[in-house]
């Protein structure tokens, strides 16, 4: 049998928009029959802006060590579910970032991590952090993906940027262009690759076919534009061949995302950032979910940042986010099905 | 006062589709009021492939030292020009890359140079080539662009694709990615924008914006991903908006193509073959001309191949040809306008 999954959503940067488009989601009928969702934040700020969040429902606030209990009884209608972390006394202000918040935002994502190792959660959703607040904090993480490498153990994760438009897997994703080529290796593509066929087995409910991208102008033109193809890109693509995996390639970058090519493959492998990002952002622009696969629990984030222009007005747009819980509590029923 | 400009459309690798799409454009009388057009072919090709490409115009075959004659005099309704190279005694076999073809689609392309270097041409069109052909006839050119450069002592010249949807300019080409990032300097990245700006002027006939794009994730996240954007592609923007030329950047490369910022900008000046090439080829599969800009006179080029598996059958697309004749007409008018 399945059960509903139970998913933590880290309320983020409590300065931006992410406690406000996190009440509005956890209040989201439509979700409780996907997933158990619970907050994970401080009651002074979710309650200092339910007034203009337009939520009746009431706050469930409780402390960390109470969600044993509290996830041992049957969630109430009308009632989002809060960890309190009790971080911020009172809330702080809005639209800019400093220290209390990234301090905070962060605190909510080591509490998530916990609970999900203890096996308390089925996964992850993270509302938007920033980078500049965390580094006022004293936080030096680049960003989500590398604190829940770390605090995991997981020796290799990858991000996977979903939409119902198009999925590509990252090989390489926050580093420079120039340390790229070196970063290739046949382990890393079909660590990857591995990871892609896993997470789009359990979206699609079969066996996905996979494009992986070559990393040169017409994916080396035989050697003539460049090597990677060749010496690793090439052998990572037969080596996953040869367990089982329907993956094509190295395919020539700049056809890869044509009408004809998107509608041959399920996910493409993609070897940097941009080579993945430019196509992803061009056709799922406000409704792509990141994905971190390669953590022993799922973890999905929104697709964009804490949008402090529009903290507190009450006018930020939930789409991502629903995406992204929905796309959790799918890869989470099916991990624990 | 302007004059109708005079292209020359070399007709390509004569045993692909090139003879037979070149022949269906020469003969279409929609594009006589933009252009005077001159095949650069062999009449044994052009005539053997006249059959099935469904044209009734005559072919007037003349010898290469009869052109000043044949421009002294106006064309004649129905009558498609051809300048015979003879390189060709008959017709060679079709759908395959060789040597003799090779040979003589490099041929028409010295041709059309000399032709144009000597004055006699405002422009050239150019139907696909086959670097396997190429090679095989001893022309170590990798393309057309690359040939266009050598024969007109071209010192800067940069590769513009264009459609009505998109627009990219090319910093660096056809280069290994490893290879792009020592590659970019102001300078290339100066003469790259002024030249795009040169060529969107033209086409819109007015003031261009350009956007120029980063290298980098995130156009290097204030230097966590690379230092290419303070190095050379910020000065160079500062640079480009010294000299009046309404430039912005660098730009992440990830938000550059979507719908918000291709409505901001005329045209953007990309670092890399498939920073460009990958958008555009998702908005412009097949109705894509590529311009090189910094000859001496006007080029354009189909963004297609040789497609040898249609040669022959009377069912190849000329929607690329023909506004590579367009848009060559429309940037030779307004040179020498």
């Amino acid at each position: 049998m399945t059960h509903k999954p139970v998913l933590a959503l880290t309320t983020g940067d409590p300065a931006g928009i992410g406690p406000e488009i996190s009440l509005r989601v956890a209040a989201d009928r439509s979700l409780r029959d996907l997933c158990r969702l619970i907050l994970i934040g401080d009651a002074s700020a979710l309650e200092s802006i339910r007034p203009i969040s337009k939520v009746d429902d009431a706050i469930l606030a409780f402390p960390p060590d109470q969600i044993e209990s509290v996830l041992g009884n049957q969630p109430h209608d009308g009632v989002v579910e809060l960890l309190d972390c009790g971080v911020l006394p009172q809330a702080i202000p809005l639209a800019m970032p400093g220290e209390q918040g990234g301090a905070a935002s962060f605190a909510y994502i080591r509490t998530a991590i916990e609970l999900a190792r203890a096996g308390m959660l089925d996964g992850v959703v993270t509302a938007p952090v920033n980078k500049l607040a965390w580094s006022l904090a004293g936080v030096t993480h680049p960003g989500h993906t590398e604190a829940f490498a770390e605090y995991t153990n997981s020796q290799r994760v990858a991000m996977l940027m979903y939409s119902d438009k198009l999925a590509v897997g990252l090989v390489t994703c926050h580093q420079s262009l120039a340390t790229v080529p070196d970063a290739l290796t046949v382990e890393g593509i079909v660590a990857t690759g591995e990871l892609l066929h896993e997470s789009m087995e359990k979206i699609r409910g079969r066996k996905p076919r996979l494009g992986v991208l070559g990393l040169n102008p017409h994916a080396g033109e035989s050697g003539l534009f460049g090597h990677e193809e060749r010496r690793v890109i090439g052998p990572a693509v037969n080596q996953l061949r040869a367990q089982g995996i329907d993956a094509d390639g190295p395919i020539p970058p700049d056809s890869a995302f044509t009408a004809k090519s998107l509608s041959r493959y399920d996910a493409f492998v993609c070897m940097y950032h941009d080579q993945g990002l430019i196509p992803f952002k061009m056709v799922s622009f406000d409704d792509g979910v990141n994905v971190t696969m390669g953590l022993p629990f799922v973890r999905t984030s929104v697709d964009h940042g804490t949008a402090y222009d529009l903290a507190g007005r009450g006018v930020a747009g939930i789409t991502s986010l629903v995406a992204a819980v929905k796309l959790a509590a799918q890869l989470a029923t099916k991990l624990t099905g």
